[in-house]
């Protein structure tokens, strides 16, 4: 019994409607005043009053435009279009053309994940994404974490291929979008990258040597605005590149963005924000205050560490219903295919599913007693059937062990142990949390009501959580139409504080007994009804 | 009867005392607090942090030092000496080296003159001019005066041949002044250039075609700070360029020096600065408000036009006296040499000094009714003899005719004039300026005594006047050593207003009277003692 599902549509409506409508790059058209006697200000300097009259000031030019501005405003009667650009202080003139001109202005966000890179081609003038592409991150052959490429990188050479390969990827895709929209790239004009702060080492070439080592320091945390032409990239060869900054080696600009896309830091009420990848990265605060902590919570999470895990993606079972009378299972496939394994939401699912149907104890083992077809013995110990050999991709019968259930439950008491710690840290409680933001693909497929049943997600009302999706490429898009956006991470860089997670006593009790479902104190899950049969044989 | 006298010597003491020691590039070296875990802030991040404690705000870094900072910082224990470069709103790192070093930071000043370029080095720590040199203007071959060169430059080959002259002579120069210092060319951080709108031009191989035509516009009055490497100069390839802004086309940079070099603007009581050059150009004014005029008035006084005129240098006299009884000449020549002609000082002097003999009567014709063997008639009709040929460096005598003293009166007049009508515009009268300067070579040499005595200069306390010396190179030099004058130089761009002299009949009878000596109305120079002679034939 399944049911298949397509895949999640990749939305093109990733902008929230609070952002002001400021792009970071900006077309306009200005008629100057032409020269006379009596007002015989310079070419350059009449162009420039004229554009601090329309609202960009200061304006910076760049000594080898002096010549071509003149050129140009006579050109065209002293009518111009000019395209700005704005970088945090000031603008700067990117593209000046004789009289009107109705040309796109475009913006390019990426987010530069360590096995992913997704691109989002922008209209800037009308503040619409029009394209998006996603690619493996071309460095995975050289390590599929990201320490084994570090220690790659430590040899320059190898850390300049490092950086080719991604530039090679930008090229590519970029140079692909726009000509799949019918669009010249020299009319991007920015570009803007969020993703960890490795991995913006590697897009700039820089040295990783120090991120990965007591005390862990990069080499920069805000990094220089670079031109399209410093890297050759498909775009204005003044066009700006912007790498989101980082606030330190473990909190990148990856979650600098997925602040400015939860919007939480210009919010009176309490926010919570959770990205699950290799770590959980949680930041909690609102518009006066932040406070950030990682820990890893996320492999079981994200499907890559159980034996049938794997990636939310075509063949993934991302949804489980067990019938708590007849055991029957039904699931959900992502893509019209036969089930190949379990994603992050369907393994939570599962467990949820197998402890409210009582096949799971709330310490986490199978319940032999039940009469069950599906509780098997595998050489991995016992296990349960998820789909048969006759349903799946390749034939074998889908088993999830008692060893797996183990790892996601050790995840999930992970999770559940820093959500504590870091309300405990700023001395508030969960339940004062107004909004609960999930980041990530695992954001838009998780549950809240089957995160919450095995103990993984504090017992919430289920309107606080919100899956946000991808918010490093959210973010990234934003800072291109809503230029207010860059001051923000600069406010929001000194405001956060983060937190290093200490291994200690109070943590290891804690975490003992969030490992359980949903865990030994029940009562901090009221809304959880814990069957009878979950309690059997303790 | 002559008295030899050496050249003024090139002083080095250009620099008033009121400066603030705050060069335009600091060297500093600083100790940053290496990371530790609790403060594990990137190493750029950190640099930037230590030099805001340390007053270097804000701090803007090159992409590509990114990755060399964290070297050098690591490499030096983190110690490491920074030469910082000031731009107006921001800071930039030139330099960055481990350690502690002791290298010298130097800068040169330049004079951009049409004629002469006069080159100034500087030691920026000690905030002293350590060399200078003067070289003639090597454009002098593509055009005398200015108006040729542009029309020479309409062609953008030609304007580039134009520039490129101009840099050749400015490689050469500053080579040669650091060799004989003994010192690194890589340790100019910055080089200041002063000249006038079209000299400016010219420098950045701007177009002038619309300087010289109505309504005369410049392509740029600012001009962006640009980079030593961006114009292939002797200089640290990252050294700042800063070429001085201009008002219009007929207000530049040098004259905008010039008024730094005064400090009128800065200065409660009323100054007035004059420049004679090829126009006389005038500013009047105080901290709160300044008013420039300029017209022609001025190779009369620079000694260009009268047929024995000369440029103030050896074998130029430029002091003369007469004595009233014998009629007999004294004079003094520049350098150990034989006199060649007259400089405009010393033909102030001379006609100064003919007046109050009653050899010249107050119309300026040479009262023939005085037994006087130094009048002669020449081809050029009445003339005066100064030198015999037995003195004279050709064995000619050095003659000075009617034709070239009524040359004098018109340039002398013009003088008057515009400093009557500047005064009027704003309703001060001449009576009230505290300060009186004189810029130019012109300003050293001139006698104020002579030049009231002529009717070129009101008749105002003695200890008013002051010549300034080469007021370019020195404003050009000042704002090396204190870059707060650069805010100067903005706020004294925004408060000149600048005035047209409009021929009109007013303009016209009030120069008409001013060519009389001193004046048709004796009574606007009750110091000067009017010979009976003078008056007579009238």
């Amino acid at each position: 019994m399944k049911e298949n599902r397509q895949p999640l549509p990749d939305s093109l409506e990733i902008l929230p409607d609070w952002l002001s409508p400021k792009p970071m790059v900006v077309q306009h058209t200005l008629s100057v005043p032409p020269p006379r006697l009596e007002d015989n200000t310079a070419d350059v300097d009449r162009l420039v009053r004229a554009l601090r009259r329309d609202g960009f000031f200061p304006v910076r030019v760049d000594p080898w435009d002096l010549d071509p501005i003149s050129q140009e405003l006579r050109r065209g009667g002293f009518t111009v279009t000019v395209v700005v650009g704005y970088q945090e202080d000031h603008w700067e003139i990117l593209e000046l053309t004789a009289g009107t001109s109705r040309d796109p202005v475009l913006g390019v966000a990426v987010d530069l994940g360590s096995s992913r890179l997704a691109f989002y081609l922008l209209d800037l003038e009308k503040g619409i994404v029009i394209d998006r592409r996603s690619e493996p991150n071309p460095q995975i052959p050289y390590g599929e974490d990201i320490l084994t490429r570090i220690v790659y990188a430590s040899d320059p050479d190898k850390r300049r291929r490092l950086q080719e390969l991604l530039l090679s990827a930008f090229r590519d895709v970029v140079a692909r979008m726009a000509a799949h929209k019918g669009l010249e790239t020299s009319r991007i004009f920015a570009l803007t990258v969020a993703g960890n702060t490795t991995m913006s080492h590697f897009f700039l070439g820089l040295n990783t040597a120090n991120i990965c080592k007591e005390p862990y320091i990069p080499v920069a945390n805000r990094f220089p605005f670079l031109r399209g032409r410093d890297l050759a990239l498909p775009m204005h060869p003044k066009g700006l590149v912007f790498v989101f900054p980082n606030v330190g080696s473990y909190f990148g600009g990856d979650l600098m963005a997925g602040i400015l896309a939860s919007g939480m830091h210009r919010r009176e009420e309490l926010s919570l924000l959770v990205d699950v990848g290799t770590n959980a990265e949680v930041v909690l605060g609102n518009k006066d205050w932040l406070i950030a902590c990682a820990g890893a919570a996320g492999p079981a999470l994200e499907g890559g560490v159980v034996e049938r895990g794997m990636m939310a993606g075509p063949g993934a079972i991302d949804w489980v219903r067990i019938d708590p009378h007849t055991l029957d299972v039904q699931y959900r496939v992502i893509g019209q295919e036969k089930p190949k394994g379990l994603c992050g939401s369907g393994l939570i699912d599962l467990v949820a599913e197998m402890f409210m149907a009582g096949i799971l104890t709330i310490r986490g083992t199978l319940n032999r007693n039940l009469p069950c077809a599906r509780i098997v013995d595998t050489d991995n110990g016992p296990g349960f059937v998820v789909a048969w050999g006759a349903e799946t991709a390749d034939g074998r019968d889908l088993v999830v062990s008692e060893i797996d259930i183990g790892i996601l439950l050790k995840s999930k008491a992970a999770m559940y142990t820093i959500l504590n710690i870091i309300a405990r840290k700023v001395g508030v409680s969960l339940q004062e949390i107004h909004k609960f933001y999930v980041a990530g693909t695992f954001g838009n497929h998780i549950d809240p009501v089957m995160a919450i049943r095995i103990g993984m997600l504090p017992d919430l009302p289920l309107d606080t959580y919100e899956g946000l999706g991808n918010t490093a490429g959210r973010g990234a898009a934003m800072v291109l139409v809503d230029r207010t956006l860059l001051k923000d991470l600069e406010q929001v860089r000194n405001q956060i504080t983060y937190v290093e997670l200490n291994v200690n006593v109070e943590l290891m009790h804690e975490f003992r007994g969030a490992t359980f479902l949903p865990h030994t104190d029940p009562g901090l899950f009221p809304s959880v009804p814990i069957p009878d049969r979950a309690k059997e044989g303790l």
